[in-house]
């Protein structure tokens, strides 16, 4: 019976599962020296908090009980401390007590980046046929876990302001009129700083959002994914309310940060504000998954937040950032400012770590279109437009996009990239 | 349309997800002051190298691009260093070379201790309906990764030599009959110390466990997921070979090991050796989850074992579990080895944290039974051997067995909770 030319045959969600464009862009990145990457969503090098860390273990480790909690397994949901002191966080960021937030730190889970929050959720909701409502662009890597659980996408359009609400509440209609809402799971927004388009939601928008999302939850109650991992990186303009503040019951919307962006990617920590009874499923996936992330992370961060040094840290990146981001969009003034003017637009982001460029219509941004090998050629590197929008059986993506990032080239790097890429777009 | 009454819809996958009865237990040992708890997996906390992370710390957080490096965003599938410094060590533990192993250390993926490697390698292969074989008894917090999957379980006999080869065979022919030797896509043993029997897979059984796997993979390949967490803390007997040696061709066998017993579960950093074509879909899988496992972690892990520290504090903890294990034997022994001569046994591991104990036929160890109420005024707690068991729809569990560990207890917490245990059975 013996055979070694068999198999192994793969499971759906497997079947489902398809590589990240973006990796391919890491891979190349890598192989030609001299690549000014403008495509990674990685954190700047220099301002990582490595000497910060540094002392923290000295003292987290010194001999004592601590250092031994930390070297132990932690819980499913995560280090209770550390929760607490997130959860008095989040109610600071919004100038709330946690009581007015209506949140406790059992409300908290704990996991392994954003990332792995943003997986559990889905897994615990959606069935292979469900519908999952994004924005049109999206994160790139929520996609991928879309298309493992088999979700069906509709797309909402954004403006300057992010979701519109009108063309929200037209997809539910519209869903609705086709006796599909019970299928919808999710609504998914990157509400501050948005990933890709570094666009952020209005404040008159997020209780408006929240809104539609309730009253399309009558058979059952749609979860409202407010994905906030740059919120805290904001370093112009107001500090918005989160679209959690305004579920007043803690019923629909699941709030979610990281410290990777603020903090320390290596760490690998991320969280989220649930509504209650979402606790414990996730909690109860989670611990298949892994039963608990990282605990010497969790405890490494609950001293940095208690001693201010994370507070400290997020106020020296937003300054960072903020110089970084203005040189972006400066070089895109100086380089591209006079190339069709009205067509060729970008966006101006209060925070995070990307600009969104738009091209005139006709340009072909994509891997295999020629402006990508002569972008290459000239020695700069950007993530196209195409890999952001989710496959809605309604739209058609654009192909004239580009993601730029500021997260990792330096200042200089910066300016020569935008410079490089200027050019290989004038050479058509 | 408003509903504050609606309810989350759940996933099939959150409705197969229930809740880990271990969870209960922890809850239970922390509520009782002095409760002796032999009943946890963590490990010992003297022994926790919080001093040796201390000082590697110190070192890897220096200035210096290695600084920034280990804060920075990693890989999906690991730190390409340490997965080659693991293949060193994986083929060492055999008495190979990497190339003799025919292994690489892109066949090495990195994650969130063993456990999401199990999580993982579930997922890409296993449908609802489709069958894994495990051991009889076998890992409780796999089996809950099975039932999330809708996993169909048969199990396999095990007599002091680790799974049985010839029962194996028996549920695979039996399997066959029935015409859904399709629908196998796993066979999973922990083979060194197993959880929770502390028995190991003999020298002898370990091709033929493999073979029998290779004769059956005819329409598609099996898996055989040899789980050898526990396998670097073997403190008695010989240093036996993976399963992994004889699958010469790098086929069948994932060999899953983990940072967490040996070194530090606080690091949560687990690997597996794979099988080529099992690489790209779990990494993609985990490129979902969280694109990489907390990347500080492995980059500590890998100073730790290129200065020799895992080596040396892995014979450390031998040397320690050595004595904590005789500890338990003894006190079993002294206490119980008049109760029944001949139907009270217990394991006598040479390896691992847990003993696995037998009471005459009859005694329920159930959590809903009178000894576990017992044992627990007392003040001890232990694992109902009813849990380690898979819902195999062909078989019925026994109840008159319990996992002891002596992982967390102090040499005298072990006697007196042994002393204890032996109160509450001798009192029926």
């Amino acid at each position: 019976m013996a055979s070694h030319r068999a198999h192994f045959r793969f499971s759906q969600r497997a079947a489902r599962t398809t590589e990240q464009p973006i990796g391919y862009l890491m891979a190349a990145a890598l192989e030609q020296p001299g690549l000014i990457s403008l495509a990674a969503g990685l954190v700047d090098y220099p301002t990582l908090p490595s000497d910060e860390a540094r002392a923290l273990f000295d003292e987290l480790l010194a001999p004592g009980p601590d250092a031994k909690a930390a070297m132990q397994y932690g819980t499913t949901e995560g280090f209770a401390a550390l929760r607490h002191a997130i959860l008095d966080h989040l109610a600071a960021l919004d100038g709330l007590t946690p009581e007015q937030l209506n949140a406790s730190a059992d409300d908290l889970v704990i996991t392994t980046g954003s990332q792995q929050l943003l997986c559990l959720l889905t897994d615990v909701l959606v069935d292979p046929g469900d519908i999952v409502i994004t924005e049109w662009p999206s994160y790139f890597v929520y996609t991928g876990v879309l298309r493992t659980a088999g979700a069906t996408v509709r797309c909402v359009d954004m403006d300057d302001q992010g979701m519109r609400p009108d063309d929200l509440e037209r997809v539910l209609a519209d869903i609705a009129h086709r006796g599909e809402l019970t299928k919808v799971k999710i609504v998914y927004v990157c509400d501050y700083h948005q990933n890709p388009t570094g666009l952020t939601l209005s404040r008159e928008r997020r209780p408006a959002i929240l809104d539609i999302v309730r009253r399309y939850s009558a058979e059952h109650r749609i979860l409202l994914i407010e994905d906030a991992a740059y919120r805290e990186l904001t370093f112009a303009g107001p500090q918005l309310p989160s679209i959690r503040t305004f579920d007043t019951t803690n019923e629909y919307v699941a709030l979610l940060q990281t410290f990777s962006k603020p903090f320390a990617p290596g760490l690998k920590t991320g969280y989220g504000l649930l509504p209650r009874d979402l606790v414990e499923p996730v909690a109860l996936l989670k611990g298949n998954h892994d039963f608990g992330s990282a605990n010497l992370s969790q405890h490494l961060l609950l001293r940095a937040m208690r001693q201010g040094i994370y507070q400290r840290h997020v106020r020296l990146l937003c300054g960072h950032y903020g110089t970084k981001a203005a040189a972006m969009t400066d070089a895109l003034r100086d380089t591209l400012g006079d190339y069709h003017p009205g067509q060729t637009r970008w966006t101006m982001p209060a925070g995070g770590l990307y600009v969104w460029l738009t091209l005139p219509e006709g340009t072909d941004t994509g891997r295999s279109g020629a402006l990508f090998s002569r972008a290459i050629a000239e020695g700069v590197l950007y993530v196209p437009g195409e890999y952001c929008y989710n496959a809605d059986p309604t739209r058609r993506a654009p192909t004239n996009q580009m993601r730029l990032s500021f997260g990792t080239a330096r200042l200089d790097e910066i300016r020569e990239g935008i410079a490089r890429l200027a050019r290989a777009v004038k050479s058509f």
